[in-house]
């Protein structure tokens, strides 16, 4: 991929891996927008591929009805065959698969994992223990070479992974120092998770803002991506737009699309604003003259500017440079 | 009890333990409302059980003066040794004694456990480490029969107790194997838990939003009722319904009320709404038709609609059902 | 110190110490404004001294350029070989020293631990893991003579530290027990946290809330000062109040303050209102009412009031007292 399409507030994380692991950074992958494609019907897939999109999900599980399970694998599987379209740009090749408590999961992994070609990533649906993890693990260890690897995404989606989500992740990051996986990112699975808790979401989800800026945090902690939840109502471009920079203004990443309408206003939300970028700029050029006077913190317009706020502003501009 | 009186958000729970164990499904006690009274008060006894309530909690703890504790052990005793009184449909008998660290709980726990007949649950305020459950538990162990067993309902009420959460559920339930106590619930007690951080409650108690909501999360992991703050302006029904509502949008499943008049809204606020039954039956319908062509996630009037949002559809149904 | 300085909430850690240890209660230092000076900006600090503030912070550390470091730190020297100015009531004499992982920390430590008097306050920036304390607790141990004994105050300020904040007070503990510090408060770094993330900060932090709200419950849990953001626009003093009244009604004792104007508003802000004080007199006078004639909760007014709500009147007239 190119750095053209690295999402806001990956820099930081992509500058972590720049010190570690030059590879890692060239398979870094921004999910700004994360598409749902259904992964039995053929005519949506072929057109998810002409959207300009971040991370495009051939799905097996919710958007999948139970009778059309094994459709969707063998299609899955004959793309797998044929190897990861091209794009006008690098995007990350994803397939939701079942969760490990379904009993499609040993399938569908066999499907995906001995294909012709690996997508870049697989996305494990309601993840609760770190049981669920070693599975996984086991199965991605047994069937894949041993050269490849593939990234994780976990979805957490109910009250009890909510609980563990800290020990998942350590647990995750664990499991991968000698497996062939790679933990990238958190989905909050918010449906699911009101479900769990036995309600329904409202327009502004304040019911469930202990859990999704918790998210967020441990996300972070671990240098991982965090993508919010879905905006159902995909007709409501300004109702989506809204949740979006909410989303984006609590530190999430990315966000879950279920339509291609929602596309561009997801990636959009996710980079920063021009008054933002004015901010940074102006924030930078006070604190370089600053420095050359050996002066720290200082103050700008009756505002005083030091080091977290530096940080901030090199952020927005880095990424800006990148795409 | 019958299926009559199951709150609305019992229905996940209940389907869990009619997997496991079709006994603790009869046992199953809604606490929608869950009304003190205070234990040293016979007329106000009297009355509460003419009140149409799924909780009757006879206090010894902050609703009786240090001098009349052993008035109100001794009236509580009676009564328990009369046997449960019977009301037109069953509810939750229950006792609020007094906290491990009061001095008063050895002498609260020997009147009760030792009567002619078992309240079904004791309330145990105050808890805050594994230690308190372990002393409870030995009580429990040394003084009831082998074939009884009674609820559990434990008060969160300080900071430390909420730092303490998920190991005091987890104890608990560790504990309770081997023990002839089970916990059911989780109870917010919301003004002990502002003194303990030194702060007044505000009217919609935003300053506690972390603690209200972690405390549902932890709760609904462990397949636990929660029992939402008091709302102690008793004369005011109208906050009190919108407290209620506030609640149950967040997932609690019931609520402390210290007044007979609070109990129809606060029961009435934990069932679903008219709205809710007639969207829940909308898209149940529509699933049912979309299941017959082989389609998973679909939309109705523009809103997608997969898994989650079928589940939550379905227990709403339930529950109206056993109503 | 006097009593006079308490600061509003310290009234049950205040409690607290005097049950086990009545030297620490003479040692306690309340902490409501908490006001940063550049350690190498002689002016600045001599005009410090004559500000009425609760804690004066001289800082080594993000308001000191990097070419400033050795200046502040041999200012910074030389006042504390000179010993704590004397000012009309006592204050909390401390400085903030550069992090762990900064470089900067050895010498910061060496020049501040072996000059001629100790501060009261060390601040220690940017702790994310139990080994930063490990690595104070070794420098302090090995500097400090045996009878000597310094507060500590830790910076949590990014997302590992939010989600390690438990496991970094109790090692903090742990710790102390065998050395020559004691942990005394927590600073939420929210500029610093908010960069960690990946966000800008609203004027009202509600993308904040889990963080900022996590930090209270976990401070008071083990009895420590919650010392909230800075409010980095000076000029607004109206913003400034209603930051600080927002932080205190979450619970916070205190709050950082970048300029010598805010003091007073900020100290003011964590002192109980007019209307809290007659709210805790009525209280106190109804209850004393009541245990006379042998009645535990009672109403007032339409309000139910047990234990708790007393418990919080107690605390406000406790603190006026004192002050």
């Amino acid at each position: 991929m190119t750095l053209r399409s690295l999402t806001r507030f990956s820099v930081p994380l992509f500058n972590r891996f720049l010190l570690h692991n030059k590879t890692s950074v060239r398979c870094y992958k921004p999910r700004r927008a994360l598409m749902y494609v259904p992964g039995d019907d053929t005519r949506k897939l072929s057109k998810a591929f002409k959207v300009d999109v971040d991370c495009i999900v051939m799905d097996c599980e919710d958007g999948v009805a139970m009778s059309r399970k094994e459709t969707a694998r063998n299609t899955i599987r004959k793309l797998l065959d044929n190897g990861k379209p091209l794009k006008p740009r690098d995007y990350d090749w994803a397939i939701r698969v079942n969760s490990v408590h379904s009993g499609l999961l040993e399938e569908d992994l066999r499907q995906v994992l001995t294909a012709e070609f690996l997508p870049d990533t697989i996305l494990l649906p309601k993840i609760t223990t770190v049981d669920h993890l070693k599975y996984f693990s086991d199965q991605v260890n047994n069937s894949i070479k041993d050269e490849e690897q593939i990234n994780l995404v976990m979805y957490i989606e109910d009250a009890l992974a909510m609980i563990n989500l800290v020990d998942l992740c350590k647990s995750a990051f664990e499991l991968s120092k000698t497996s062939k996986f790679k933990l990238t990112s958190l989905i909050f699975g918010s449906d699911d998770f009101c479900a769990s808790i036995g309600i329904s979401r409202s327009e502004n989800a304040s019911e469930i803002l202990y859990a999704r800026q918790k998210l967020v945090v441990v996300a972070k902690a671990y240098g991982l991506q965090a993508i919010d939840m879905v905006y159902i109502q995909y007709k409501d471009l300004e109702g989506l737009k809204r949740q979006s920079d909410e989303g984006a203004r609590m530190g999430y990443t990315g966000k879950q699309v279920i339509h291609p309408n929602q596309v561009p206003i997801v990636q959009e939300a996710f980079l920063p604003s021009q008054k933002q970028i004015e901010w940074a700029s102006a924030i930078l050029n006070a604190f370089e003259e600053q420095q050359k006077i050996g002066k720290g913190a200082f103050n700008l317009e009756g505002t005083m500017i030091d080091m977290p706020t530096v940080k901030q502003a090199q952020n927005i501009m880095n990424l800006m440079r990148s795409v």
